[in-house]
């Protein structure tokens, strides 16, 4: 695997430059869609999302999607119009599918979210690599795309998983399962690892094992209790905000003072 | 966790009894979309998935999609007609989106795949229980759904997350990752597990531990080199098959036969 920043690397480094902002908005919004007002409950759907957009715009490095603004809006149907409007301001776009599938269908999934107008996808390195993540990427270099590992997740849960401990093969000494996925971001080339922000010591962890090498992107500031100058100073590249954003009353000021705030904590830094 | 069989379980079963088949088909097919092109393309799509849903249907217990055919076609968009052919034959739907979030995006897909008519979802039990597979199992027993955990895949790099030796906490013995997943299957109340066919002695231990409890769905019969009777007498209890069906050239002949050969070796065990 030669470790080179691949093209959507180089793209969130200039966008983020660009727009001084290290803001991934994740535009998780949803609405049920009942069968006798599918059309209108989902272009009220689409309005908010392109509305948030364009509110927020200036003051993020990138977009986040998640399933529950995919789902409703269909990726080769109103999901367009949130991908070319993001476009149109050379805004990256990231699906968060936490692709954890087999041969074929990572291949499949992959290739669908990039024809559809996505830079990168997230996807989850328990599944290993052969007929695991190997496709996903393959197909990823193919189209000069991203792919973000998965390697601490911010919910309660994810002590079980992200932090048992696990005995590597050829070994008698157990390891974090966290710090095993680090490991196997750099080995495999990923273009970013998702740590929660809520967890700052796993940050540093993690940073340490990637010597800094994979831009660590994290969830869980604001709604979820995650501080922002901590996640920073621990090694983190890019915050990803949702609720905090999309859920305030005024979201271009609350994405604007989320920008302003991560930057002053990155001036103190210096 | 009150373990009682949900509605789903129960679905299946009359769906199984009534047809007399333990096969699953994976309609796995999909398409590039190219946009000089994009309605025609994905028309012939839903047109041939229509099509090998109706040469198979009597054949089959239920019927299994996952992203490859969901990401073109729109979940409720075209799907809807390949929802809709299954429930006019009473045929179980099941959605393999490896759901692996957390918190609201847990819950809003599993109200998004459960709203749009799919009758049971697949999840990773590695995100773990609280705001992982928590509130997924709550929407889905609110709406009389069903999950159905992975416990083993089929592909050659489960060995290294599936197959790993875990620690588990407040124990110095080290257990199968999959062995972990099958106990939390009893504990969390699971409508059945995944567990590749190419692994029949993996299946045996599944099996012992959920004392038989929880029902076993294999895939990597056929195309993957699986071996039908093996999975059988080691306690498979749904054969999930694809390519071996829908890339024949005679797909009803295809899920015929195969429903035959299990059928066969279900009568030699007697």
């Amino acid at each position: 695997m030669v470790n080179k920043p691949s093209s959507f690397r180089k793209m969130m480094e200039t966008s983020s430059l660009n727009r001084k902002t290290r803001v991934v908005l994740a535009l998780d919004i949803s609405t049920r869609l009942p069968k006798e007002n599918r059309g209108n409950a989902r272009g009220d759907l689409l309005e908010r999302a392109l509305f948030t957009l364009e509110q927020t715009n200036e003051h993020i490095a990138a977009l986040k999607i998640n399933h529950q603004l995919l789902l409703p809006l269909g990726l080769y149907d109103l999901m367009q119009e949130i991908i070319s409007k993001a476009k149109s301001s050379s805004l990256p776009v990231i699906m968060d599918c936490k692709a954890n599938d087999v041969e074929h269908t990572n291949r499949w999934i992959a290739r669908h979210y990039f024809d559809a107008g996505f830079d990168a996808i997230i996807a989850n390195p328990f599944v290993g690599w052969e007929g695991g993540i190997q496709p996903l990427m393959s197909e990823a270099r193919e189209q000069g795309k991203g792919v973000i590992l998965l390697a601490y997740m911010s919910h309660p849960g994810a002590t079980e998983g992200y932090g048992q401990q696990v005995l590597p093969t050829n070994s008698t000494k157990p390891q974090p399962q966290y710090l095993l996925f680090a490991q196997k971001a750099v080995k495999w080339g990923a273009d970013g690892v998702v740590v929660g922000a809520t967890y700052p010591d796993k940050i540093r962890e993690i940073n340490d094992v990637t010597e800094g090498k994979v831009p660590i992107y994290s969830p869980g500031i604001g709604a979820q209790g995650g501080d922002i100058s901590e996640a920073f100073r621990a090694g983190c590249k890019y915050a990803i905000v949702g609720r905090a954003i999309f859920e305030s009353e005024d979201p271009g000021k609350s994405a604007r003072d989320t920008k302003d705030k991560i930057n002053k904590a990155l001036k103190e830094l210096k």
